[in-house]
């Protein structure tokens, strides 16, 4: 029986990566190393930064990388594809299009999940990188998902990217507080729900002691699907449905 | 500027993958995303249990899978390979006999950070899997550093293996308490230093509130290794010198 195998598009960031794959693992059904799902993961450190590109189109530009990554992937044997990492789908149609196996989009589950828990028309609070945020790309999954979105006010941003460029990326200490308040801000703003939409600050998330219902994280839904994903090709002897 | 692409002989157990990855990563003096060493991992669950097989010939044999996994992860471009499972280093020879890169050897690194560390003929704990104890692998690397190896009596190895297998393996909760309590056991025994010589064993290890000054986790080792020759090779133009 063929077990899929998952490719993992790493390294944006490293530490979400690890992260990543340990959500994956503890969420398997699995009494023993047999059990797990087969992986392969690529921390490729050459990929440019998204949110600079984003941000500046004259900074290098990581569209060529992920493209690259995603076909070694699929030649090293991979069924389908997760990238641990939001801001890197801003890029998610010419990653899709490099290959033929289908990639996981953490954007469009993080959107459908939270919009069969809340009303049409619900504002959801966006705790994600200035690129992710200045895109729209988050904003325009929210909308086809009947979503409203509120970013943070600037100085709140800059709270933000600092945990993420400062902190984590920089392999550096952070106060899980400081995340938490500005999680509780964009609700005390009148957030149904927040998400955490970027995947070093899912690396803050899972340190927190307690974990507000209203908070998603983005990772964490990813996770959830590809379990499922992997659980029912399983079962169909290898066959992806998505 | 070639950077080393580490290959990583994953999945023996996952978990204990994910977290060697997460140590090699806080480990690297980076401080963005492209400061961090490549990695190419294999999460790969055909491996047969190693202990399974060591204690009974009849089981199957992990060996030709993971001499299959090695040779993939150098074909795949790997420069040098770390496996995250002691028990696995009882097939080192056939891994490193099946690639022209080197593999880094758990046992090895171990032994000689504790052997730098206490006196000539001190005697060493060994809290590991029973593959890793009855094949004495480990004692004779311990043997070649001048130490000398003590393990625990069959009802202490009973209750590791107990957390290896039915906890950490398993997806299960299991108590830091109990770990803790078998390293005081070979402690107070006359250990000199005790060696955490189980990669699952290292998931419940860095889970301590405190680390006795003499509990050695050899995951933690490797990982100090891996990033040493990343460094030296980052600085030699990509050569590894072993």
């Amino acid at each position: 029986m063929h077990k899929p195998v998952l490719g993992i598009l790493g390294g944006v960031g490293p530490l979400a990566t690890a992260y990543f794959m340990e959500l994956l693992i503890k969420k398997t059904p699995a009494r023993t190393d047999q059990d797990h799902m087969p992986m392969i993961v690529f921390n490729d450190p050459q990929i440019p930064d998204r949110t600079a590109y984003i941000l500046d189109h004259a900074k290098p530009n990581p569209r060529p990388e992920m493209a690259k990554v995603a076909r070694w992937l699929e030649e090293a044997g991979a069924d389908y594809i997760a990238i641990a990492c939001n801001t890197a789908h801003y890029f998610y149609d010419d990653i899709n299009e490099a290959v033929k196996i289908p990639v996981v989009n953490i954007m469009e589950e993080t959107s459908e999940r939270i919009s069969s828990l809340v009303l049409a028309g619900s504002t959801v609070g966006l705790l994600a990188t200035e690129g992710t945020v200045e895109s729209g790309v988050f904003q325009g999954y929210f909308e086809r998902y009947g979503l409203r979105c509120m970013a943070p006010d600037p100085d709140g941003q800059a709270r933000i990217s600092h945990l993420i460029y400062d902190c984590v990326k920089a392999n550096q200490p952070y106060d899980e507080q400081e995340f938490l308040e500005e999680a509780y801000r964009l609700r005390d703003a009148g957030c149904e729900a927040v998400v955490v939409g970027c995947t070093e600050l899912s690396v803050i998330y899972q340190e927190l002691s307690r974990h507000p219902k209203w908070l998603f994280d983005s990772l964490d839904i990813l996770a959830d699907r590809c379990v499922k994903i992997y659980e029912t090709a399983r079962a169909a002897n290898g066959h992806i449905e998505m």
